[in-house]
């Protein structure tokens, strides 16, 4: 099967810089493999019409929670403890696999409408977001949520679970496995100790939370005496290649332990502001070189998992923090949200920039929308002035699974409604509010 | 011409609290005639179909100068000095009346397609927003922006122009008239002075910016011996009904002049943070029960006229900086987009909210889509989840304006053209970038 999209705009990589370029795309099975010029013995099937379009790598959405969807809106403006404790842990003690499920659905329609082809998800219902992955075309780095103490046998038994769950999936190669210790204030340091242990044997990544609140770090500190980043690193988590999501409340010294052991830093602006624990140092990690990419975290503290929205919140607070207008520019932004998301997942050769050779991972995005014009900066515009819903078309391992605005491969309405039955058999559908 | 919306949910004031209801809304003529019940003698020529669907009073952008939209995403990450003079004020030299009305019909396309159905403007070249507001069926509030200094010639022309415009438009009840002193480092405080006393004589509001920036605060203290604020208020600008864009740079004492004298303040998060000012104290001046309305400011600084975006800033940003998840609220947020941009403009009998007998300004909302899905609390969805693309039917002064996304009243593909012409004769159509 071979796809061009023929005179498109798109976002090219040259050098450290990205620049916008009028060009067509060849795409063979599920890679790129010409770029303005087909590869020999290329064999046109379909052609996409490029004229008043622009082509941009997926977006990688590098911390979500997907199958918290279907909680949407249902705790907002909440302090941390009822949001967490009052309202989120008793549905999660309600939900079932099915749920789950449907929520991971509902995930991966607004990740796919809004031009992300990749998300980091940490899930505590194993096969079922594996499962919607699957069904959508999606690619997706998975890891089952790990809280545990010691050799406690329900932290053994989540451990046996993420295993399970990855040599079921072996079938599907748009699905890779980490391991995902939750967080230090819910994993003891034993547990995290069997953890990095167990992924350094499997040749495993790590995705954890860490240094999110101010609590964490206090209740860190006088658990273990030292940061979350601290323990973390002397527990051996950061010898394997490791995500940490959040990194608010963080010093140099935690900074100088992230950038020394490669570990990359998932940024989730709503998400931290939302729940009230502030703004994470993006531009001095940046400075430090520090990998820093983007998440949009789940649904129940953000509550949009629409990449552009992120990448807007990203490129205006630090400026606002900061004072200047010149902090985390738009050009970084995008980096952030792509090759910087994929060198996070260790997947830096295969996607998040338009190369031959890599995935056919894009997104298509109509320029006849008032977000887009005038054509100028077009990568001014993907921050500053996009929404999302100028992406027509998405194309995920060289397969077409959104053209104009319909989705291929999923259901829309049946999921709505799926989301909605869960919520009203749960009694949250507040009608009147 | 009698049009009912059947059968939806509306976001309906109740006391001081909104509440998401069931119902239907008829409209007669320019107005609404009845909310779940027809009016007397009602002649239904058009239904609505409300199944799936959120109305909602229509967004009020209460500052923004719509003519920049030509310059969208031409002058970003750049510093304040090289923004304004490097780039905004060569291309101000160069534009003519034709291209501030192209300008003006993008930002109303982009305006109406999130919901948005009145603005307050302040522009340079006259007649040519009130154009294409008249051609459009938008609503809006027009100031000509005044710069001077005491009695010279450039002032007072430019108060002649105000009223020639606001008298050239007499014909059109969508469309009124303030004044518009541009801000205290633009006009001297004779001219400030003269404009505060032909407002009075006139019967006039004013719209002015004010302490937007450090270096202006800066500025005007060393200049006037006070603040911004108060030097606006000793030169009887709020002895008028007033609106003040910005307010980020502001102190207790400003926030006091502001309440006493009932000014309207617009909270413009985006610009404030892309420019480098900072963060608006919005709990604050929430707190001392000043009205604050929501505006985008133009596109060369934002780039965005999307109400939806800037409504998610405005509830998430004082979340962090604040470092609480309660603070401006979903619900807050949501009537600082509508009825207190209505109550700025003294129009809050007439917009703002959907109430029998008011103006029939209204977006229709599509619930099937991934942001607004579960159906629970529609309210967050609007602020933390929503990003204007769900906007499917507007209605202005009771007329359709859009349905199912396409505009009625505007050539959206003509306005993309002329933009991008007006981009290519500058010379600021950076292909490549």
């Amino acid at each position: 099967m071979g796809i061009v999209i023929r005179n498109a705009r798109a976002v090219l990589p040259e050098g450290a810089e990205d620049a916008v370029r009028e060009t067509s795309i060849y795409i063979e099975q599920d890679r790129i493999a010409g770029i303005g010029q087909a590869p020999a013995g290329f064999c046109e099937d379909r052609v996409i019409d490029g004229t008043d379009k622009l082509v941009i790598p997926g977006l990688i959405n590098c911390h979500t929670h997907s199958y918290m969807s279907f909680m949407r809106n249902v705790a907002d403006d909440l302090s941390f403890m009822d949001w967490l404790f009052g309202t989120i842990d008793p549905i999660e003690q309600q939900m079932t696999d099915e749920d789950t499920y449907w929520g991971a659905n509902l995930a991966i329609i607004e990740m796919m409408k809004s031009g992300t082809t990749c998300f980091n998800d940490m899930q505590m219902n194993i096969h079922q977001t594996t499962r919607a992955v699957k069904e959508s075309g999606m690619r997706a780095v998975i890891s089952r949520g790990l809280v545990g103490n010691g050799n406690d046998e329900g932290g053994q038994m989540r451990l046996r679970q993420a295993y399970e769950e990855r040599d079921a999936a072996k079938d599907c190669d748009r699905l890779s496995f980490v391991l995902g210790p939750h967080a230090p204030y819910t994993c003891d340091e034993a547990y995290l100790r069997i953890v990095a242990e167990e992924a350094k044997k499997n040749g495993m990544g790590i995705h954890i939370h860490l240094s999110e609140s101010e609590s964490e770090i206090a209740q860190i500190r006088e658990k273990n005496g030292c940061s979350p980043i601290a323990l973390a690193d002397r527990c051996g988590l950061f010898d394997v290649p490791a995500i940490a999501a959040h990194c608010v409340q963080i010093d140099e010294a935690d900074m100088d332990i992230l950038k020394a052991k490669h570990v990359s830093v998932v940024t989730n602006p709503a998400s931290n502001m939302k729940l009230g624990n502030g703004f994470a140092p993006v531009a001095g990690m940046l400075a430090k070189g520090i990998n820093v990419c983007l998440g949009t975290d789940g649904a129940a503290s953000n509550n949009c998992l629409n990449l552009f929205h992120e990448l807007s919140l990203l490129t205006l607070i630090h400026k606002g923090t900061g004072r200047t207008p010149q902090c985390v520019s738009a050009r970084e932004g995008f980096r952030i949200a792509t090759i910087n998301g994929a060198r996070a997942l260790g997947m830096e050769k295969e996607i998040g920039s338009i190369e031959v050779g890599k995935k056919a991972d894009l997104a298509i995005l109509d320029l006849n929308t008032p977000s887009l014009t005038p054509r100028n900066n077009l990568i001014a515009g993907l921050s500053y002035s996009a929404n999302g819903s100028e992406v027509d078309t998405v194309l995920i391992d060289g397969k077409v699974t959104m053209e104009n605005r319909k989705l291929l491969t999923i259901d829309e309405q049946l999921v709505y409604r799926k989301i909605q039955g869960i919520i009203e058999r749960m009694g949250l559908d507040q009608k009147t509010y």
